[in-house]
């Protein structure tokens, strides 16, 4: 690309110098949102925190030395910036541990090979001697109920779909494998499971994430392998239907233990007792950075708060940034603060959470009881659309501000571009390096026009 | 994110399944896109064609052995899917030679260090032995008029705004340092040029790129540097005034060499002698595998041919696939098209370019004499928007096709999201392993969606 070419990008680009205000009137909100993006782009501290927060912190699961420190590195972050109010609000939380790492040997006619796994979160483990057994692969629990699976593995192998253009919805129709995958396989008489990662990449990277049992179902031992594991796995079992398969994991869950939601607040100048929240969660799986899932969603909900202050603008409701405890195994940050939020009544304007990565953003999914907030949120499109920003639509927000919904209250979710968070969610990959700052940046003002917008004229 | 998040984003996502059809009514256009897209994401060739064009044929300069490999490549890639027509169309250019790797050293009190750096494209060599001299900062052509640079180095320092929405915008805004800052030293009596590399991000990748002479202007040797690079020149200048520089380019400028560009057609069943092109451009500079520029935009031009014939559709005017010669350094490829097409007078209906790297599309820009193509290319708006296609804004289309505007003909250029673009660009970074395959995908079934719509109704 040249000059000529660089130049047909201009008419996107929204204007950088406005037109010079008397200094008694207020800024217009062209000028505000322009403000807050000029804020987020040139100068910000928020890549420099997500930096400090993945490398510092890494694997920060809760219940963990690693989420415990991050936790209290992220407090002082929203105190160093001015909060009016800081927080550590108990959550008690489930608890699982890895232990040693896990290791899955392929035994097939030219030797044993190792593939590239991953337990599942919440899995048992096996024998510390190893798990030994033939393996039956499905495509879905239609095929496992019509498969032999007695006392063998059951190896998921279904695909993300490629043609779905939301990599968000190939996943949703891909992963009960993972969550749910074991429980119905034990159901059949199966003592462990494999899944194919979750991903639309062909890698050798495992994709971890949480499973569940059942009541009155035996707990059996799960783990993820790598795209291009289960691609050989796959052809082996195609030439050697015999192949065996041994896993050794040495994970276990553990006793509930204490951990925090981390708080911060701007306090309301005329409507201190109701909240707008923006929001993502601290927690992170065991063997990862947790860079866009979510330490993006946390440091940009920080970023806003920021952001506010640093454009001088005095909100009229509290502004709330909530960093959400154990998201990835329990959802029970969200559940515990949801419940003190219906306790103690306390009203919400608007739950805005961030939890899909640091991807150049594309809109904001909303909803409402009224199921109308996407549609009243689309009047403010023609501010947006320099930014980049077109989409509004019905959504539930996200999995952390979703039970407020049910209260009654209006949530939203920041929606990045989907295509390239499955390349690296729960995985070892997903750290700074995966973050482009300025998509990451884009994000942060987004989420600060929003709120913004919403606290000047409500949804 | 887990699975309730995932389930928000389903909204955007188009439907898999329509509705049967009766096997004698002709498929909608939305079922037409449909297949459009779910051919390029499901089992498409583009991808691994872009990965063996960026590995077998990297430093495709213009004239070069490896261009010429290249093009015969495409010619072969373009007779497999069936072209009707290929043709090698040969073009006289601009040659250039890097020569020996090129040094730039600092020197200061601390002792002497290298820069990392490039030669900029089309820049004289230094003697072989380094020019040496003190360098000069300057941010623009303004401050350079007042500054003393006679016998010195000018170092040009101006960064991309970073408060630039779109990154071309940013480029566009910086990047006459690069093209003009060599000439406009050498009218001040300056010896030799460096300039910040043009990328918004702060790391040690050089990124080279063309510059100009002007007649009656002593030619002078220019090199970009890393922006780390900038960042210690400039401090050092600051601390040390009288730092000096040496620069050793091998660079030289070479006659004008034979090259082609690489054309392929399905012809028209109903206007055979009417065309619509899409194209990108073949060539890239020396040192960079070339993938996001231009890559894969002549992966994604070929792949709109394979596409048309992937789903059964038959063209009713001739789709031609043009992948131009000598876009870096010249220009050379499109001029001579376009003189060919206006000797011929050959009609275009469209010419869409891709030349803005691999990234998500997000759009198109448009331009007809009559300044309304942008406007009737949005009444495909709602077929587009599923596919997260929603900008159509009034443009040139790009360097290669933007001649043809001047012909009167109707140009447009596929809008890729901007921001990871300069990251990479006229680096050796600029490889298989910076492209994300779907947001590739996705390009090239939004350049099929639009010359599909463009063959069966016009613009």
């Amino acid at each position: 690309m040249r000059p000529l070419a660089a130049l047909t990008a201009l008419a996107l680009a929204a204007p950088f110098s406005l037109p010079a205000q008397d200094a008694a009137s207020p800024p217009t909100d062209e000028q505000m949102l322009r403000r807050l993006y000029d804020a987020a782009l040139d100068g910000s501290p928020a890549f420099e925190q997500l930096r400090e927060l993945t490398t510092r912190f890494p694997g920060r699961l809760s219940g963990t030395p690693a989420y415990d420190g991050a936790a209290q590195w992220s407090l002082e972050q929203l105190r160093a910036l001015g909060a009016d109010r800081t927080e550590l609000q108990p959550v008690m939380a489930p608890s699982w541990e890895r232990g040693a790492p896990e290791r899955v040997e392929l035994h097939a006619a030219g030797g044993s090979h190792d593939l590239a796994a991953l337990a599942l979160g919440g899995s048992v483990g096996t024998d510390p001697a190893g798990l030994r057994a033939p393996v039956v692969e499905v495509r879905d629990f239609e095929s496992l109920a019509g498969a032999d699976v007695r006392g063998k593995i059951v190896f998921f192998n279904r695909p993300m779909d490629p043609r779905s253009i939301s990599a968000g919805a190939a996943y949703g129709g891909a992963v009960n494998q993972r969550t749910r995958g074991a429980a119905e396989a034990a159901k059949h008489g199966a003592v462990g499971v494999l899944v194919r990662s979750m991903t639309h990449a062909l890698d050798d990277l495992p994709h971890t994430g949480t499973m569940t049992y059942l009541p009155d179902v035996p707990r059996i031992p799960a783990a993820a392998i790598s795209t291009v594991a289960a691609e050989r796995l796959s052809r082996t079992l195609r030439a050697s239907p015999g192949a065996e398969v041994t896993m050794t994991l040495h994970c276990a869950p553990q006793e509930d233990r204490l951990t925090h939601n981390v708080i911060g607040e701007i306090r309301g100048a005329v409507f201190p007792e109701k909240v707008i929240l923006v929001g993502g969660h601290l927690d992170s799986w065991d063997i990862t950075p947790g860079a866009h899932d979510d330490g993006t969603g946390c440091i940009q909900s920080i970023e806003v708060l920021r952001l506010l202050k640093a454009v001088g603008y005095t909100p009229r409701h509290t502004i709330r940034c909530v960093l959400y405890a154990n998201e990835e195994n329990g959802l029970r940050g969200a559940l515990e603060y949801t419940r003190l939020v219906a306790e103690k009544k306390e009203e919400h304007v608007l739950a805005l959470e961030t939890d899909s990565g640091g991807f150049r953003p594309s809109g904001f999914n909303l909803g409402n009881p009224a199921g109308d907030a996407h549609l009243r949120a689309a009047r403010w499109r023609e501010l947006f659309a320099p930014y980049g920003i077109f989409v509004f639509q019905k959504g539930q927000g996200g999995a952390d501000v979703g039970p407020l919904l049910r209260y009654g209250y209006t949530v939203a979710g920041l929606m990045p571009d989907s295509q390239r968070y499955f390349d690296v969610h729960h995985t070892r990959a997903d750290g700074i390096d995966a973050v482009n700052k300025r998509e990451f940046e884009l994000g942060a003002a987004a989420m600060a026009a929003l709120v913004y917008l919403v606290d000047k004229y409500g949804l």
